[in-house]
């Protein structure tokens, strides 16, 4: 069931959420260097995410569950695919790697070890996209473990492929993620003070996700077989 | 066979379109606003798209089948692979979903709940692109269902994906996604006058798909056998 | 081994030739229609058409193939893969599906039914090109179908798109395809002059790669066997 | 094990390599002779590269393995995947054949042979991002066959897409790649000056990567095993 051992799976688990986060932001410096096209710059960033999130969650899925988002986790916990003890594990090496992500992202191009964003990313409307973005991605994972455990990868690439284009905050849907982000001043930036109202959306949309897929995902033959065994 | 009872079904249509329309607005919207270049902003919305079609076919197709399409259900009907009695939920829950994703799109991006669209798509050029779209999106899916159902996901978002580019329409073929979209005024509204048109040509264009592809379909060495059983 | 009959394999041929021309011409136009930069309309032309590729390959491999292509069938029948009887119909097929994809273009986007092109293509380093791009996409299909059958839509696909990009003449690989882009005076069109030079030269790719994937794939084992035979 | 011998594998590493650095060197050219947007010039570099890596380790992988990499074939050595009696003719056929695909690209773009490439690409920024780079590709490589064999030609494909944005250096990763580089003036290319920083960063990603998943693949089990072999 789970063959490796917690500190290999807490090191993939930093190992994950920081390449993420070095995709993220990497590619958002590289993207604004080149273009001065928002649409443009957005694509490029899209386009490493996507493939970068397809690449990892494939190769450590197997170690550690690739979750690399607290909020993932969080679900895990409460429907007991993780134990609640591997918790604060995965959540320390989450947040740790997704820093280590900024500070790589920012070697890789000559920039400051760590920064403050002044990105400003808050109100109503950033808040629901999050809910949104978040309920989709836990959604997309409880499902496609469900039905298609192994194009899961995929199932997740392709959904924050496309929620950096139809939510109006590009989707973080990562609360270690957004952290991570706090710490660039860069085209994938947000402002630390805008922080919490992120998390709090993001933790929200993906308790939504948990309640409606446990329904949704549950086939009436269970239902039905209840009055069978009522029978004698 | 169906496992799911038609409540989970039902719902599963209204979120499935739900979200798919949510996609086609919503980066419709991102786009514009962030270039100028219409070709860029149509390459961002075909991204998002077709990476949508992906995931949602794939994690709710085992629950409803992921018709998210009027279209695709009376195909289906006709066909025998959805009960008559079951039109009527699955209609209406891809219409009123539709309407959501609008709604939510809007809200994601701070514009009020509903608008009308003005954007003119009309003319025989533009109903012929229907009629070619939506005839190889139902071809698509018939034929993938049959050779390969498992990937009927990924067949149906890359051939949206190519007809977002190669039909003059950017190939809407799906009735309860063009009334959603002609409530708004944004990249992908529709003049909700020019609907008739389109939702006609795309009706014609899945019953061409269906009997064509029901004469395609079927082997030779189906009829070959027929005379064999005349034989004594 | 066959299971469709002649009839049917030829209107495959003639639907997906067709299709592929369609998305072709349609995307090119659709694209120089809404940019002016050549880089971006080359991308929306390359994704719509390598999308495209990888739908019509699987949905009609099982049928006919999938060749779309005359050198293809060319090399199936040096290779004995398709019975030299069925070449004609292949061939006139593929020629007559082409020309419709070019009108069905045209139509969707209210251009005359067919135009004759202008657009100049040619000197030694665009047939080289066509050289490359046909060796490759042999290359790839021979090798594809040896190891990995199921994939090869999608090796035909990706090559397709990487071939738009890296050979000169965007890699037309394809002598009934380049016929019916000689009918467009769009983004995808060649003059009828220039078309023995590409016709000629992706002959030359298709049957070097036949003659070198011949001997590259031939095991080992295969050879060493053949001493142990002659043993006794 | 190896069913093919060592002058085939060695001819599929040379022509594997010349197509990929064919691939990297003429979508680099095309891209920036259509375009003045260098971010839409590496998208086109970035979508040929990655798609051309999917096929050509999907269709020479199982004749030679498809390292295409002298990190790869030095790795593959290290962890005893490659008789170290067979790695001077991998790396023979993988400089050789990347020359020669930039001699293919530059007769396919009618330029000179070769040239000396004057593109600057040096400095800690830009090694360390190779050492990402290469260390990315190498882990991705070495857990993608421990896990998921059939994907590895998509992961490490992916891997670059993701790569060329998210590295300040494009993501050579490939010492016999970079030499080939620095012989074309153009969109790809290297000072040949700037070489030596670029290999032997690429040599030290690589040997984190085999010493890093080296001890992160093993799982608890095995070490769990071991006491109990020790217990009579």
């Amino acid at each position: 069931m789970i063959p490796y051992d917690l500190p290999r799976r807490a090191v993939a688990e930093a190992l994950g959420t920081g390449l993420l986060v070095a995709t993220v932001v990497g590619s958002g410096i590289m993207a604004e260097t080149l273009t001065h096209d928002t649409a443009l710059a957005l694509l490029g960033n899209t386009l490493a995410t996507g493939a970068m999130l397809v690449v990892l969650i494939t190769i450590l899925g197997p170690v550690s569950g690739a979750h690399f988002n607290p909020a993932v986790s969080l679900v895990f916990c409460l429907n007991r695919s993780l134990p609640p003890r591997d918790l604060p594990a995965y959540l320390v090496a989450q947040f740790a790697g997704g820093i280590a992500g900024t500070v790589a992202a920012h070697l890789m191009f000559a920039l400051p070890v760590l920064e403050i964003a002044t990105k400003l990313r808050t109100g109503p409307a950033q808040w629901f996209s999050e809910v949104v973005a978040t309920f989709g991605l836990v959604a997309v994972i409880l499902a496609g473990l469900r039905f298609e455990r192994r194009a899961a990868p995929w199932l997740v690439g392709l959904f924050i492929t496309a929620a950096y284009w139809f939510t109006a905050s590009t989707s973080f849907a990562n609360p270690a993620v957004a952290v991570a982000r706090s710490l660039t001043d860069s085209f994938s930036g947000i402002r630390p003070a805008d922080l919490p109202g992120f998390i709090v959306a993001e933790l929200l949309g993906a308790l939504i996700a948990l309640a409606l897929m446990g329904w949704l995902l549950r086939p009436e033959t269970i239902e039905r077989s209840e009055p069978l065994k009522a029978k004698p």
